[in-house]
């Protein structure tokens, strides 16, 4: 099989709470948006926040649960860009969990959850490459 | 900010047994793996599956839970292969939360839990091309 995700929903709450965080905060257009759903056009992947009870009657389960153990992280072109990003999505929504460290595994990262608790890393690595479409090839 | 998602990480208790799934179940080949993580290039991005208390420490929270409100998706060619797909990771350790059918928004999909309960869908969606490097665009 094609190693390939081709969505990451996220279940959220309040979507006009998310589209801030996510619109105003990330500054990323939605392609699409109804009053259930909002998509954003990523990297080879479309990211989209649903209303959690919408995403788990299509799942067929109701037991949902936050914050759920998985991150999501956007990496940047500098060590210098981690900490404003981190404070600019506290501005709109965001809660830091972490401000900008640099972990043992090398690079400068921080996180920080989004309005529905759902973690996102932002981080500079230099080991891995960004080419200009934001596709993201691993290297060490 | 770019449109972009480096890296999707998912915290898992048993390293082998969430290898087996990615590995055997979706055919995955990792990039790198250590004892404590395991990842794999997907279509521009990164997917990550790291020992749930190493994600919690980087995160510096203690509190992740599953399942968490969430999910992937996993796009195919075809609609003939989504119930295959779904049954092959159940043998792997999967466990299937909605055999495949159409949604009310067209296509045809079902979901797996992986071993730590991650749901995946699975699904064929024609309106959404998929491209040689497995680069998903919207459509409508």
């Amino acid at each position: 099989m094609k190693h390939q995700i081709s969505v990451v929903t996220l279940g959220v709450r309040d979507l006009a709470r998310s589209r801030r965080f996510y619109i105003e905060g990330f500054g990323w257009k939605p392609v699409f948006e109804n009053e259930e759903i909002v998509f954003y056009q990523m990297n080879g992947l479309m990211l989209g926040t649903w209303l959690r009870q919408e995403l788990e009657k299509d799942m067929q389960r109701d037991d949902l649960v936050t914050p759920g153990a998985f991150s999501l992280a956007h990496n940047v072109a500098s060590r210098d860009d981690v900490q404003p990003i981190i404070e600019q999505l506290a501005r709109f929504g965001g809660r830091i969990l972490r401000s900008a460290d640099a972990p043992v595994h090398g690079g400068f990262r921080g996180y920080v959850a989004d309005p529905d608790d759902h973690a996102w890393e932002i981080a500079w690595n230099p080991a891995w490459s960004i080419d200009e479409q934001g596709h993201v090839t691993f290297g060490l």
